[in-house]
C-alpha cells in the first residue's frame, strides 16, 4: 500500500451496488488532509465546504522550476451511446497507480454538464468502485464554474443586442457623450477600456473632445451587422426549445426583432477561453478580443469593443481556479473545464494539467482525460492544448469494451435506455474481430504523435476469455504499447494495477518527441482537410456559408489558428451510423465560426446540434433528496 | 468598544473615497473568526473561501427553544431611481449596535442580482463606511445561490416544453411505457414521483399494468395547455431583448413555436420558495406543488406533476444555507435570497432571520432589510414573510433622505446619470416639508402592522440643520417613535450609535401585538383591494385576463393565499410619477399569476417590467480585474 496518508481501503462487494449507493457509504476525508497529503499550503487554496477546494494559480508560482510528472492522456475508441467507461477508466487507473503501486498521482476531469446530469446520459464521476467523491457534489454545482460562465456568456449577449438597439436611435454625439459622461466638475473622460478600442482604431487621443466627428462615429458606433452575429447565449440544461428562438419581441424593443438561439453552456467559447488560458492576465485578453460578429463593414468587433472585457474577467476570476477533490480510494482529483468534445474543446483545463504535473512532481504522473474517441477528444487534446500549453504527454490510454467492439463489427444498433442485443451478452469473436478495425485506427491516428499507446479493455462481466484476448492482440498488432483488460468499476484500482505498471512502463520508454498533425501556418481549409484524411475522408465538401466564412475569418487575419471540428462522436465520419473505420466518403462543413478569444476556428461537420434535448423520461425522474438526512437519491 | 472579538475599528477618511477603495483598504477576519463570535461550532457552517461560509439548517435544531433577539426590518419611504442608503443605513445601524453599543447584532442582507451590479444601479453592499466586505464577492456570485435558482427555474422550463412536445407524438400507452420503463428483469415499475400523482389523481394502483386505459391516459398525459403556461425562464442578467421571444422554431421541434419570455432570476418563484421555506422537507413539498399552467380540463399542473420536484430540491439543496460574512467594522451579516421587492417578494429569508434571532439570542438584535418603502417591501414582510414565519418584529426603521423627501415635495425629477438639481444640493425647508407627506404615509402604514416606528434621516453634507429638524418634527407628528439624523456612510457605525439607541428602545417598549393589513380568509379581489386601499387608491381595475385568473385560482381553491402585488416602488400608487402621498386613484391590475409553492397570489400592477434591461453605458464599462494584484476594480 502507498505511503499516502489519505489512501482509503475500500471493501468491494459483488454484485457491484449503485453508484450513488457506493459512494455515500464511504466518509471521504475532508479536503484538507488531500491537499496536505500533496504537499499544498492552505495559503494555495480555499475550501468550498468539507469535500471541496479551490487551487489558486499563485501554487504555480511557488513551484516554478520544479519538476513535472509523467502526463497521461485517456481517451477511447468511437464509443455506444452508454459509453465505455471512460472517466471510470481514468479514476481506476489512478486509484491503481496512487493507492496500489505507491506513486504520487494526480486525476485531471472536466466538470460536468447539468444537462446530461438531468437529461439522458446521468453524471460522468466514473462509476462502481472507480468514482469522484462526493459524486452528488461533483455532479451538481461543484464550484460554480460553470454557472460563471453562463453569466459572463450571457451578459456579453445582452451587451450585443442592448448596443445594437441603442445604436440605432441615437446620434454618434449623443452615444459618445453617454459613452463619457460627465463626472461632477462636468469633465467627460475615456474609461481604460475605450482606450483599448482607441488603440484598436489607431486613433492616439486623450480626451472625448479632442475627436474629430469622424473619430466619435469609429468610437461610439460599432455598426453591428445584426446577421453577423455569432455570439449565442447559453444554459446549462438540455433546453431543445432554445435551439432556435426570436428575440426582441417586446413592445419596447421596437420590431428589432432577431433569429438566435442557445447552446449549451459547456459549448460557449468562454468555457474553452478556461480550459486553454495560462493566467489571469491572459484570460482577461482572450476574454476582450473573442469576436461576436462584425461591423457592416466587415470588421470583427470584440467583447472589449462592447466596453465588457473586464466585467467578463471578474465574472470568471474564480473560476480559473480548478477544484480539488478525491476519489473513492482517496486519491487527488482535479476537476476543471467541461466536456462536450464533439461540439466544444472538451478537454481538462491546461492551468489544471500544469498544477497538477508540479505537485505530482518527477516520477509521479498527471492523469487527465480527453473526452469520446482519438478522432474528437485526443485529437483536440494534441492539436490545440498540448499546442498553447507546451506541455508533451509520454502516454496515451484508449479505453475500449467488448461491446463497442461488436458494435463495430456490425453489431446491433445499441440505444439507451433499451435493453441490449444479446450478441453483446454472449461470446461472439468474430464480431470482436471485426469491431477492432476502430481500435486500430485510434491506436494508429494517437501513436501519430509520437506517444505510447496503452489500450485498457475495461471488462463487463459478460465477456469472455476468447474476445478479451481477441482485443489484446489486435491492439498490439496495430502498434499499441500495450494492452491490458481492467476490472476496476467491479474491483476499485485494484482492478487496474497491471494498467497502471502498463502506464509506467509506457511513460518510461518514450522515444519520439510530440508532433502534431498539421502545421499551423498552412490555410484553414488545408488543416480542416488534414483532420478530415485523419478520420478517413477523401475529401471535404464545404457549404456556401461555410465558404464565405472561411474566407471572411482569413481575410480578417485569422487563418493561423487551430482547427476545433465540432463532429458526432459516435463515427469517424460525420454519420453517427458508420461504424467501424469508414473510408472514402467526403466530409461535409455546414457552417464556419471562430473562436478567436479561445484561440481556434470551429467547423461544424454535419448536422451537430449545440443544444441537447430531454426524453420523455428524464433522468431527474429518479432524483430526490431524502429531507432527512440531506442525502441525494437516485443520482446514476 | 464591544466585547465581541471582531470588532474593527476603521479609520475614517474626509472625503469619503470610493466603495471599492474603502472595501479593499481593511483586511477582512476570517470567517472562522466571525462564526466564533457567534457561538458558532464549526459542525454548523461550511466554508466558503476565507471570507464566506454558509451556515447549515442543522444550527437551528440545536438552538431550538433557547431565546430569540429582537427584531428589526428596515424600509424606507418612495426612493429616488438613486436609492436612499437603506442597505448602507441597515448596516450601519448594526455597526452601531455591534461595534459601538456592545450588544449582539446580525444583519440579514438579500442577495444582490448580478444584473444590476453590472447594469445601471451598481452593486449593494451599502456604502462609504457601512459596507458589508468583501463586496466583490458580496456582489459577484457569492456562494451560487442565485446561479441555483436559475437552473433549477429553467430545468423545470425545459421539462414543460419537452413533455408538451412528447405528448403531442405519443399514445398514451407509449408516454406510459416510457415513463416506466422496465427493469433488467423486464419489469415495470411507478417512481416515487409517480406516486405523487397518482395520489392526486386519487388512483391507489400500485404497478403500471394494472391501470385501466382511463387512468393511464389520467397519469401520463398532463396535457398541458401552452396558452396557460404561466412558467418563465429566467436569467440573471438584464437581458431586455428576452422580455418577449418565440421559441420552438428549430426544425427538430416540428413547428410547436410558442411565444414566451425571460425574467430576471430574482424574480423566479423558487427565489421567493427559497426566502419563504421553513426547512428541507418544507421546501420539497413547496417546490413539488408550484404550478406552472393549466391542463386543457383546467386542473393546475405541477413540478412534481412532470417529475422534476424531487431533482429541483437536489439543485436547492445548499441554497437553502444563508452565508455568513462580516461588515467593515467586523459584525456578523447572513445573506439569504433576493432583492427586487417591486416585482418579487424581495425579503431575506425566514431561515436566515430565524437563526439570526437564535444566534443573536435575548437583547441581542436582528436587523433584516425589505426592499423599497413601506409600500412594496414592508408590506411583504408584514402580510406575507412575517405570517408564514409567525416571527413577530418589535421595529419598523424608515430611511429617509432630504433629497427624496425634496422630490416628494414636488422637486425636479432625479435621473440616475445625470447631475442632481441645484433645489437638492441647496437649503429648501419648504420643498421638504412638502415632501413629508410621503415620510407620513409611511410611518402611519407601518405602524398600523403594531410595531414601533424609527425614522433614520441618512444625512448628506448639503443638507441643512433646518431641512433636518423638520423631517423629524413631521415624523414625530406622523406618530413615528423617534427620528435620528445619521453619518454611518461618512462615519461608520460611530454615525449610526443615536439610531441604535432609538432602536433598542423601540425595541424594548412594543405596546401592541402585530397586526396584519388583511385575513387571509377573505376573497383574492378583497385583499388586493385592502392593499390597493393602503396604497392611497380609492377602488382597483382588473384587465379581463386579471379577473379570468382571479376566478380560475378561486376555482382551483388558492384564494387562500396572501398577496404579493408587482407594482412600481417610485409612487405609492401605479404610476411612478406619482410622487407625495397620492389619494383617489383607481389600481390597475394588468394580469394576476399564482406562486402556489413560494404561497402567494401575485398580481401585476399597471406596467411592470420582470427584466431590466442595459443603459447605452452600463456599469461594465468601469468593472475590470487587475491581473496583478486578482483585486477587482470599478465595481460600485
Amino acid at each position: 500500500m502507498s505511503a499516502s496518508k489519505t489512501v482509503r481501503k475500500v471493501e468491494v462487494l459483488s454484485p457491484v451496488p449503485a453508484d450513488i449507493d457506493i459512494a455515500n457509504s464511504v466518509e471521504p476525508f475532508h479536503i484538507s488532509e488531500i491537499a496536505k497529503d500533496l504537499n499544498l499550503s492552505p495559503k494555495h487554496y480555499d475550501l468550498y465546504g468539507k469535500y471541496k477546494a479551490k487551487v489558486l494559480l499563485s501554487v504555480l508560482d511557488e513551484l516554478e522550476g520544479s519538476g513535472d510528472g509523467y502526463y497521461v492522456v485517456v481517451g477511447g475508441i468511437t464509443p455506444t451511446p452508454l459509453g465505455e467507461g471512460k472517466s471510470t477508466t481514468t479514476v481506476g487507473l489512478c486509484q491503481a497507480l496512487g493507492a496500489f503501486l505507491d506513486k504520487k498521482v494526480v486525476t485531471c476531469l472536466r466538470q460536468p454538464s447539468q444537462g446530461p446530469t438531468f437529461g439522458i446520459k446521468g453524471g460522468a464521476a466514473g462509476g462502481g468502485y472507480s468514482q469522484v467523491i462526493p459524486m452528488d457534489e461533483f455532479n451538481l454545482h461543484l464550484t460554480g464554474d460553470i454557472h460563471a460562465i453562463t453569466a459572463a456568456n450571457n451578459l456579453l449577449a445582452a451587451a450585443i443586442d442592448t448596443r445594437v438597439f441603442h445604436e440605432s436611435t441615437q446620434s454618434d454625439k449623443a452615444l459618445l457623450n453617454r459613452l463619457c459622461p460627465p463626472n461632477k466638475e462636468g469633465k467627460r473622460s475615456f474609461s481604460d477600456i475605450m482606450f483599448r478600442r482607441l488603440k484598436k482604431l489607431g486613433i492616439s487621443k486623450n480626451k472625448p473632445e479632442e475627436l474629430s466627428p469622424q473619430e466619435v462615429k469609429k468610437l461610439a458606433r460599432l455598426d453591428i451587422d445584426p446577421a453577423s452575429i455569432t455570439w449565442r447565449r447559453v444554459m446549462d440544461v438540455n433546453d431543445r426549445f432554445l435551439r432556435k428562438i426570436t428575440v426582441g419581441q417586446g413592445p419596447e424593443e421596437k420590431g428589432m426583432v432577431r433569429e438566435t438561439g442557445f447552446d449549451i453552456s459547456v459549448a460557449s467559447e468562454i468555457m474553452a477561453v478556461l480550459a486553454l488560458t495560462t493566467s489571469l492576465a491572459d484570460m482577461r485578453e482572450r476574454l476582450g478580443k473573442m469576436v461576436i460578429g462584425n461591423s457592416k463593414a466587415g470588421d470583427p468587433v470584440t467583447a472589449d469593443d462592447l466596453g465588457v472585457g473586464g466585467a467578463l474577467t471578474v465574472l470568471m476570476k474564480d473560476a480559473i481556479n480548478p477544484t480539488l477533490m478525491q476519489t473513492l480510494e482517496g486519491t487527488p482529483v482535479l476537476v476543471h473545464a467541461g466536456p462536450f468534445a464533439n461540439i466544444a474543446h472538451g478537454n481538462s483545463s491546461i492551468v489544471a494539467d500544469k498544477i497538477a504535473l508540479k505537485l505530482a512532481g518527477p516520477g509521479g504522473f498527471v492523469v487527465t482525460e480527453a473526452g469520446f474517441g482519438s478522432d474528437i477528444g485526443t485529437e483536440k487534446f494534441m492539436n490545440i492544448k498540448c499546442r498553447y500549453s507546451s506541455l508533451t504527454p509520454q502516454c496515451a490510454v484508449i479505453v475500449a469494451t467488448i461491446r463497442a467492439l461488436k458494435m463495430h463489427g456490425g453489431g446491433p444498433e445499441v440505444v439507451a435506455g433499451k435493453p441490449l442485443d444479446r450478441a453483446y451478452t454472449t461470446e461472439n469473436v468474430s464480431l470482436v474481430e471485426a469491431g477492432c478495425v476502430n481500435l486500430a485506427r485510434h491506436i494508429s491516428n494517437t501513436k501519430a504523435y509520437g506517444v505510447n499507446v496503452v489500450v485498457a479493455v475495461n471488462m463487463f462481466a459478460t465477456d469472455s476469455e476468447a474476445e478479451l484476448n481477441a482485443v489484446r492482440n489486435a491492439a498490439l498488432a496495430a502498434g499499441a504499447y500495450d494492452a491490458v483488460v481492467c476490472t476496476h468499476h467491479a474491483h476499485g484500482g485494484k482492478g487496474a494495477v497491471e494498467l497502471g505498471i502498463a502506464v509506467q512502463k509506457a511513460c518510461e520508454n518514450v522515444t519520439q518527441p510530440l508532433k502534431f498533425l498539421y502545421p499551423l501556418d498552412i490555410s484553414i481549409k488545408e488543416k480542416i482537410e488534414a483532420i478530415a484524411r485523419s478520420y478517413g475522408a477523401n475529401g471535404v465538401e464545404y457549404s456556401e456559408q461555410a465558404e464565405k466564412q472561411i474566407e471572411m475569418y482569413s481575410k480578417q487575419g485569422f487563418s493561423g489558428l487551430p482547427i476545433c471540428m465540432a463532429k458526432t462522436q459516435y463515427s469517424f465520419s460525420h454519420n453517427a451510423a458508420e461504424k467501424g473505420a469508414p473510408t472514402g466518403f467526403s466530409l461535409p462543413i455546414r457552417d464556419v465560426r471562430a473562436s478567436i478569444g479561445a484561440g481556434f476556428i470551429y467547423p461544424l461537420v454535419g448536422t451537430m446540434s449545440t443544444m441537447p434535448g430531454l426524453p420523455t423520461r428524464p433522468c431527474f425522474y429518479d432524483i430526490d433528496l431524502d429531507t432527512a438526512t440531506g442525502k441525494v437519491i437516485g443520482l446514476s
